[in-house]
């Protein structure tokens, strides 16, 4: 494996992502000067109280001369302003990778923006996340032990696609590669549908006249049920947006699912009942077995 | 308040909720003698060994002849079944109390079977589980700090839901009351409805052809959402079944918050969009500042 080695690594976007990318990568020895671009003032200070970067930008175009390396954490839909500046000044050989939860966007707004230096422009998706933002909550342990999904490009050399996976290995995550359509369909699923049912239940109770005494019964499996609903808004409005297609195609999934369980449900059909409740228990269990 | 005290307690359905109702009254010091029954041979030695119960009676009929106390903790369908011998067999002023998820239903069921000694009948539902099942999984500490609601009916003595309070007080549980028509219209939302959800979304994923894949890319936030799915099919099988009115009336209004939502996707609409989502995390957030 190629040992992921920068002089000058940018990191755009210094929050929990953006800083953890940073922190691991120090920690692993294979960054010299990290420099951090970010909109709040006080987040970048605290990114540099913290070490978690060793300079603030006032912008993209300033941070980028002369960096090897540049890792996008910003909400997927500020992506495009972004890319436009690097479009300018990034250098030609640079790596430019992401870290967004969708992909068909970045990759359909990086071939538009930045047309004749895509070899190195890699997509990527790290799976690691939690409810907390901001730089404050960034660890170089986010990622260890942790997926992060490279979507290559047709026009990436191989040099560059190694170059990213190396850089995530360093973070201690495991790599792998798909196409972007592909990653946006199986993240809709799996995780992007999962948020936006978490939000329309806390948001459905939130809005009853009698929301105070629903959350005053609301226990342990609630508070796990919507920990995702504990997330970015800005993050997720700019997520679900971005994947609107696979997305609105697995909410009509899920909504025929529902409305098969209403129908049962109504009609007491209680062994069909038990059996589907049986099958996803025993699925969701085989997938822990797997896991651990 | 009352001190709980029983010289011979009949738990019957010595599981998660039975088996900690038993142990939790034994090291509170409130019982002299403690008498399970259930259906699994295996589940019953297991409680002996455990010295959760004091004997395994083979049936109902049996084990409640004497007892002062007799504790419901079965699926809630089989009340019906249970309550048909209570009602033959257990003394006149013995309290009986059940555990179950859904109040309505047990209220209809006690009041057909044992009209004319309802005196000593208080419904009950302790806002305490876990996915765990079975009698390994008791714990004389499930019910501390945890709510439990009281649905008393009209026919209660109020010596008869003061004993059936001070027995949860002495499991460290905060009671409540309320109305069995309103507990179940609350726990639809809070808890069935939820709970029902993320059955959905496993089956969802569990029936697709990509299924092995998609678990594969499943991270922390779909382990948390789905933990409710992990929990007894058959108890919850009972629970929809059960609460089958408030339920469908909450897919229905559920149902229509995911049709919004996706409209609002379909539609790009960023600001509605992020304002719905900013709401339902403020809302989740001040119910854990509340809790905390």
């Amino acid at each position: 494996m190629t040992k992921f080695q920068s002089d000058k690594l940018v990191v755009i976007g210094v929050g929990l992502i953006g800083g953890s990318v940073a922190s691991a990568l120090r920690r692993a020895g294979c960054v010299r000067r990290i420099v951090g671009v970010g909109r709040s003032r006080p987040n970048m200070q605290r990114a540099l109280e913290l070490g978690v970067i060793d300079e603030a930008a006032e912008n993209c175009a300033i941070a980028v001369r002369g960096a090897d390396t540049i890792v996008l954490a910003v909400p997927v839909r500020q992506n495009e302003a972004v890319l436009a500046q690097l479009g300018r000044e990034a250098g030609a050989g640079a790596l430019i990778t992401d870290t967004g939860s969708t992909k068909g966007d970045f990759v359909e707004t990086a071939t538009r923006l930045l047309a004749g230096r895509l070899a190195t422009v890699v997509p990527g998706h790290p799976i690691a996340g939690a409810e907390l933002t901001g730089v404050q909550a960034a660890s170089a342990d986010l990622f260890v032990g942790k997926n992060v999904v490279l979507t290559p490009l047709p026009e990436n050399s191989d040099s560059a696609v190694e170059s990213a996976e190396a850089l995530w290995l360093s973070c201690g995550a495991r790599v792998s590669r798909m196409s972007a359509a592909h990653h946006d369909k199986v993240f809709a699923a799996v995780s992007h549908l999962p948020h936006l049912l978490a939000y329309a239940l806390v948001h459905m109770i939130s809005t009853r006249p009698d929301a105070g005494e629903l959350f005053g019964f609301a226990a342990g499996g609630f508070r796990d049920f919507t920990r995702i609903a504990g997330s970015s808004p800005e993050m997720w409005r700019d997520i679900v947006l971005a994947n609107r297609d696979a997305l609105l195609a697995d909410i009509d999934a899920y909504a025929g699912q529902l409305a098969d369980l209403a129908e049962l449900i109504r009609g007491g059909d209680a062994a069909r009942l038990e059996k589907i409740l049986t099958a996803a228990r025993d699925a969701r269990q085989a997938w822990l077995n797997r896991k651990a």
